[in-house]
């Protein structure tokens, strides 16, 4: 049987150096652990762009579907902010999600006990926080038509169209109500029911769905409700199941209570392909970070642990990502930083690659 | 000249109850300040459906164009949760809002130095906190079309609309700069022009609006990122402005942060009438609350607050707004609160119309 593999895209910014990290680990994996793996290489985002004159090759779009899995550094950097829509970083990411229907969003906001102290919350409202966000990642707001910039009258009109299937939203709450049955079998399902009709269908529909699992407890909460409640009583979640943009948003400040940006990784999943897995691509939550890019100072375990979820959620390998998820943990514990990690000067950070060190030499 | 009249919509839940204590608040100002209104008061959302059948009357709509300012509570209740759609009570609000055309909602999120303990952010992030969130309030997706539940193949679909022609983003921009140049000269425009074309025509406009006001530095956020650093270091704004749905999810993030949900107002002002005051509604930040409805446990301030912000913005007494907030600081100073305010058992807290009381009396 030929190994698993894995295509890799480093995109932009700091996306690079801490892709070389993972390479570290995943090395370590096929010489200690027998996980081999066939790694490939290629281009998304600015550096694609800057290479093919698109931020997504058709060629790279073509490995991405054959993967068995991907995993992507970050996308974006200033230079190309006056690309046309078409051209900028970001589409190349989102047409990876889409043409690979990636459907379901992991996004673990987990508080590291070596971190508690570094978020701007206090430490009792955020020390042991394990909250998943499951966020719909392929309609909705970000795919829907008709949507551009209009004439009408003597002005211009921006339109974008939020649109919701049944089944759109169905695979998503099942995929968030599998996901609390293997936690604490809590979800809670945000939206704007009160003002939006998407609102309203995205309900009934997770409603539905809860009938098949009468373990689960479902709650509803308004968006903007949710956001203050993620900010006020965070530890209340287990489950959170949401829409695209509201995912977005709302994921960001649940990553940001935890105060380790730099640690929180995300999985995002398909349906199953002819082999079994589920099409799948893991990407930190952090972006490219253009201003530390290239200097070594990238904090680079939110990459590390979304390989880690690679382990876990393509390959089976829950025991080995727990393994890795341990190193990380000891690392932390041994007071090994990144400067993204240091809240006291004094303290010496510790360079992209001695981080990625550390990793192995604990493992 | 007649006095000015001001409409008193106190809605559901607590709204009737807090609302009690702005009405002994007003009569303050006749009886010592020489500062008559003519007060009418009618009924909006779930209290005005159990009345008519609608959750807002066009005989109350009229009093509302008339009127030279509203008060409104909140509205909502889980009572209502099964009415359709067009009968809700957030419908009364969201026409009040259209109808008079409130397109800039002020919703100032301040930490009160006496209450910087009850965040759930630590001290020295929130302490001294004081932002302006202008939340466009007529468009986007709030009031866009098409917008439905429809079917589709054997499916149904949720749709709603995202639509800003470039005069309603032009004027709510243009409040945010004016109001800018009375603080800290700051405007920070959030949106998600990397994904959505009206975000793009959102950016375009906020930079040619910003080229009147040369003396306001103006930066721009991606909503999402703007969601992690409202967590992460709230004190790097002054003036945020934002659409329609990204002001709801964003203002109540920032409201939570302040730990003072309680105590915060807000202003929706539309343009100038024939008397030259803008068309406008205050109301609190908090909604209903329908859990301790009744119980002369809510907490009056931001209802009280909301009416300081009517004396400002409505009636251009600055000085009588400073001497109400002043009021309010002292009462919170002197230790008065009411439970949403007490972190500790053991402190006795008081009833909404005692802390009512505390006002009058610190006045
Ligand atoms: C880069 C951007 C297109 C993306 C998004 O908006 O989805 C990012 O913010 C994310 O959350 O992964
Ligand atoms: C009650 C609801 C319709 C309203 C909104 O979504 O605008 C509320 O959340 C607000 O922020 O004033």
């Amino acid at each position: 049987m030929s190994n698993p593999s894995l295509l890799i895209l480093p995109g932009d910014g700091i996306g690079p150096e801490v892709m070389a990290e993972v390479r570290k680990t995943i090395d370590w994996f096929g010489a200690n652990r027998g996980l081999h793996f066939d790694v490939s290489e290629d281009l998304v985002g600015g550096a694609a762009y800057d290479a093919h004159g698109t931020p997504l090759s058709d060629e790279t779009m073509a490995k991405a579907h054959e993967a068995d899995a991907v995993l992507l550094g970050a996308v974006g950097g200033p230079q190309y902010d006056d690309l046309d829509f078409s051209l900028k970083p970001e589409r190349g990411l989102l047409r990876l999600r889409k043409e690979m229907d990636l459907y379901s969003n992991l996004r673990p906001a987990q508080c590291f006990d070596a971190l508690a102290d570094f978020s701007s919350l206090k430490k009792d409202i955020v020390a042991g926080l394990d909250i998943m966000i499951v966020r719909e990642l392929t309609s909705g707001v970000y795919f829907g038509e008709p949507r551009g910039i209009f004439e009408e009258g003597n002005e211009r009109v921006g339109i974008n169209t939020q649109r919701y299937t049944e089944s759109e939203i169905e695979r998503a709450a099942r995929s968030a109500f599998e996901l609390a049955m293997r936690r604490n079998k809590k979800v809670c399902s945000m939206e704007k029911a009160n003002v939006m009709e998407s609102g309203i269908l995205w309900r009934e529909v997770v409603e539905r769905v809860s009938k098949d699992y009468p373990e689960v407890e479902l709650s509803h909460m308004y968006a903007d409700n949710g956001a203050m409640q993620l900010v006020r009583a965070p530890k209340q979640f287990d489950v959170i199941v949401t829409d695209n943009l509201f995912g977005d948003i709302l994921s960001d400040c649940a990553a940001m209570l935890t105060g380790s940006l730099g640690m929180l990784p995300s999985a995002s999943l398909g349906a199953p392909m002819a082999n079994g897995r589920p099409k799948a691509m893991y990407e930190p939550v952090h972006g490219s970070a253009p201003d530390i890019a290239g200097q070594g100072k990238a904090n680079p375990i939110a990459c590390i642990l979304s390989f880690a979820m690679a382990l876990r959620y393509s390959f089976d390998q829950g025991a080995e990502a727990d393994r890795l998820e341990a190193a990380v943990e000891k690392v932390l514990a041994d007071g090994v930083r990144t400067g993204d990690l240091l809240a006291d000067a004094g303290v010496q950070p510790v360079s992209t690659s001695e981080m990625g060190d550390a990793i192995i030499a604990a493992l």
